[in-house]
């Protein structure tokens, strides 16, 4: 079944990418697009700076050191969209592989001298889940020989011992490639590779080992700490070797340590990782909304967890999880030309940024950028993208659940749907059944669906947030209406969250607005909300939302301390017009602030 | 004259060392702390890291490739405090020179081959600071000449030409051996220096160039902006050669750029440098409190910059900035044993530290650390210690200027003082005639302490911020009384800090309070204050504050963003103790918050 993630177990299955066809939507547009368009770019891009030829022996060598991974991740889109380019870019990869297997243009010669740094098991990882997708979509060739080689050294060279990988992805890549083979090393090592991590394997470094999840056993910490996408790849990782090795205890500790990470670690985004510095979580509550990095990365991992979870579980809130990500993260770091991505995705933008041509340096930014020098985040939304109907459906014994409303023909046995809905612009999902069958249909009610209806045939109930369902048998022709509220709402945070005190953020349906100001007229630093239900306006097949709010603009005191409390602008209420915030920084630098003061 | 600053022109003439001379009390005790305790540690571990065995040629060269500027800014310290083991350490380092004036334990055999990053010209820079030390208080010697023939190097290989160095140092070091030795070429230099950055001089990085203040020519820049270190440094160069080339627009340009910075990239200790990434200043308004990063040491180049602008201008706003930073930044820096210091300086910190034992190798943490990888901060500490009376008091042709109250003689001409005081914890200030002359006693009233009363005689009356000043003529046994306010008070941010939203701090006098929880008992994670006058407790000759505070305690939601705005804690008001926010940290691993939630 071609899934990039099928485990032998689990309360949810997953359908076959072909089982879950994406019509014109707001999902199957990007898909299109990302097939058309971004995992060309990204081709292009991996041959222009280097890191293909790398391959072919060019020297000297460019690119950092583990930039084969990202050709290996732009393989791994290629296989799962079936690009056509696929092969030749295999066979040039193929071209480096050692006689033993090994395989990474920048270590050969120096091989495993720097664990904590060099990426090289991440490497393979990548490569593994590369071929892996080839291997499910297509069957055996260059690219899954080059990958099983490479698993099969590995295993060889790393079954034994104490060591591991600075940076966890070859966990869960070796799950998968267990999956798909059977052959039982591979979990093994997988195995070994988790239970290794934290006692310590690694070495100290400036950041702590707590940046390379080192710090503890996984079995005995509480929370995601670290390095954000570190973190994500080996929960993912350790899901997968709980899953395949029947360890109950092990998948009970992820899911808390995802409980605390999502009560206390998480932005209204989805977004994970608040620090720039380390590219790391931060401590309970530390959310700042300026300097949230939230890299893009980071998100696709967490959407790769909770979808682990989900599976595992069937617990809505895994989904619910997803959901959000999906729409204010994945959504956000692409651009609307499939061309340009974020790196770092934060929740307010003081200045407008300078428009870069080219090249990235710096993993931050008010927009959009082509190219990074570090450039994990176009190739991970590249092959996200190419396995997103993966996201969409599951199936039981008993029937399928539709995850995420979103155009699609979706098949299990003999039972054919379509899903017709603007969402998430509109609150309205039909299900119109295609070809009759047994089986029940659930649909997901998000947490924010108080109130959400559910009509088959004339019969209309209200439904809890959680999974509505209807029984079959159905024939062709049934429908079967969802309806959830998609009135504009606002939302506060805990007060525990001291970068946030005395603010609020608007939500509709799925999507974080915010208010976007393209050059910064008008100033957004100096504003005050009033708290009043958002007027929706509907302009180019787009939902944006009006408040009221006041301006300041003020001059600055000289010391921004003062005896007394300072109140709200000087400036009248007037329209602040509110935008989707992933599709903000569409339309040239400007600011940005999903947190408006309110008073 | 001894003192590390002489401009040849300005509105307030410096004092020597030897003119004020400090007693016991908040200050003099700890220039002998550091006199006694702080030097001889650094010393020890500059010998232990290897720092000053590299200049005796022992291989493999240890520590970072700027590491020779500790022992530099040691040298520093060692001469205005007149350590015996100056002459040694000065001849351990004349060892490492080569025959043209050279002098790096790291770049020599690839000199100047790395501008950006290698701290060639930066480490000069402290070596000349420390000869032009040496000359003004002991006279020339080895140090001293080791310290010219590397000034005239620098001056023969950079004058002509476009570079200059990645940290900005040697500008006022040059300003400032030419004051000492009246040799031109210095100041040129200097002057060339500060005009080639910002063509640009040195190359893009990822950081940007604003890191180095290489974005803009200083002339067209508006903000201090950047690695706060080196923007600092720069500024304090540049104040320096507008100075002594008698460029008033130059000195206009950074008293602008300086009261931009002040107004909206100052934190309430005075601490600068809010980002942990690049060591920055971040934007304006970025002043989050949990992640402030608030280097010591550029708390030092604020007391450097803000001292000079002072010297040249006469304008009190400088004086109150010094006080400010010294009490609430150099004081926190250093630990009350003196063996231990802070780099960063968070003003919040929502997770007890780790203690450490021995080498920190992160600039973080939530406690002091005997020594860094990086230690610039224990020797800039002990540097400025070392020179403090510099910054006490001042002369003009008709009398001298007492900026900073606290126990000292002062003697000018013919008029010699002593100050009498139990300031910062009590507001009188007493200034007692020992030997009679003419001239105005002038003595700051800071900013805060409006209906402060200065007495003479039986005279009373009321002085505002400011100078408060009475003429001579003066006869031994007078007596002037200053008595400042010092009831505690509420400080509020201005709304455009996103940060401190909601939230309201406690000062008193010059002293900013935080809250200190020893091992977070009780919790301060979730906690409103009452605004209401604080209580004052005497404790052990310190004054601790009381007010009242609900904490919180109950469970995190599983979501922290909700439907309804977050009331207060559920627990009812207790008292809540509020310690110096400089002498936190010194009770073991502690949370700590400066800013009050309020409500």
């Amino acid at each position: 079944m071609a899934n990039p993630v099928l485990p032998s177990t689990g309360v949810l299955s997953p359908l076959g990418l072909d089982s879950v066809r994406l019509a014109p939507g707001f999902w199957g547009d990007r898909v299109a697009l990302n097939r058309e368009v971004t995992i060309g770019h990204c081709l292009e891009w991996d041959e222009r700076e280097g890191w293909i030829p790398n391959f072919r022996g060019e020297r000297p060598r460019r690119g950092r050191e583990f930039s084969d991974s990202e050709v290996y991740k732009l393989l791994e889109a290629m296989a799962w969209a079936g690009h056509p380019a696929l092969p030749a870019l295999a066979e040039t990869v193929a071209q480096a592989q050692e006689g033993d297997g090994y395989l990474n243009t920048r270590w050969s010669g120096s091989r495993y001298t720097d664990l904590e740094w060099g990426h090289e098991l991440y490497c393979y990882g990548h490569l593994i889940q590369a071929g892996v997708a080839r291997l499910r979509t297509h069957g055996e060739d260059t690219l899954t020989r080059v990958a099983t080689r490479a698993a099969d050294h590995v295993c060889r060279r790393f079954m034994e011992g104490t060591e591991t990988c600075g940076h966890p992805e070859i966990e869960m890549a070796l799950v998968e490639l267990y999956r798909a083979t059977g052959a039982e090393r591979y979990l093994e090592m997988a195995r070994r590779f988790v239970e290794r991590r934290g006692l310590p394997a690694l070495a100290e470094i400036p950041f702590g080992r707590a940046y390379y999840q080192d710090d503890l056993p996984v079995r005995q910490a509480q929370v995601f700490r670290g390095h954000a996408v570190r973190a994500l790849y080996l929960a993912s990782g350790v899901v997968d070797v709980a899953i395949e090795t029947g360890d109950e205890e092990l998948l009970k500790t992820v899911e808390a340590q995802w409980e605390r990470t999502i009560a206390r670690r998480t932005h209204l985004t989805g977004g994970m990782g608040s620090r720039h510095a380390d590219e790391s979580f931060g401590e309970d509550y530390e959310l700042p909304p300026d300097r949230a990095y939230n890299e893009t990365c980071a998100s696709i991992a967490s959407i790769m967890l909770a979808h682990r979870l989900l599976l595992a579980t069937g617990d809505v809130r895994y989904a619910d999880l997803t959901e959000r990500t999906l729409y204010n993260m994945l959504a956000t770091g692409l651009a609307l030309d499939g061309r340009s991505f974020f790196y770092a995705n934060p929740l307010q933008v003081r200045v407008p940024a300078v428009p870069l041509d080219g090249v990235n340096h710096a993993p931050e930014g008010g927009l959009r950028s082509p190219w990074f020098d570090v450039s994990c985040c176009p190739h991970n939304i590249a092959r996200t993208l190419a396995s997103l109907p993966a996201y969409v459906a599951t199936a039981t014994a008993d029937g399928i659940q539709i995850h995420h409303p979103t155009p699609a023909e979706i098949r299990h046995g003999r039972l054919a749907v379509r899903v017709e809905t603007g969402y998430p612009w509109d609150g309205a999902v039909t299900v119109r059944v295609l070809e009759g069958g047994m089986g029940r249909i659930a649909l997901r009610v998000p947490a924010w669906a108080a109130g959400a209806r559910l009509a088959r045939g004339g019969a209309v109930r209200e439904v809890a947030p959680g999974y509505a369902s209807a029984d079959g048998p159905w024939r062709a022709g049934d429908e079967l209406r969802l309806e959830l509220p998609m009135t504009p709402r606002w939302t506060y945070p805990d007060r525990r969250i001291d970068a946030l005190r005395g603010s609020a953020a608007v939500e509709r349906g799925p999507l974080v607005y915010c208010a976007e100001s393209v050059a910064d007229e008008p100033p957004l630093g100096d504003l005050t909300a009033r708290v009043a239900p958002p007027v929706e306006h509907h302009v180019d097949g787009v939902v944006e939302l009006e408040v009221a709010a006041a301006l300041g603009g003020g001059e600055p005191r000289s010391w921004p301390y003062g005896a007394a409390p300072d109140g709200r602008p000087s400036g009248a209420d007037a329209g602040l017009r509110l935008v989707p915030y992933h599709r903000w920084g569409n339309r040239g630098p400007a600011t940005m602030r999903v947190w408006l003061p309110i008073g």
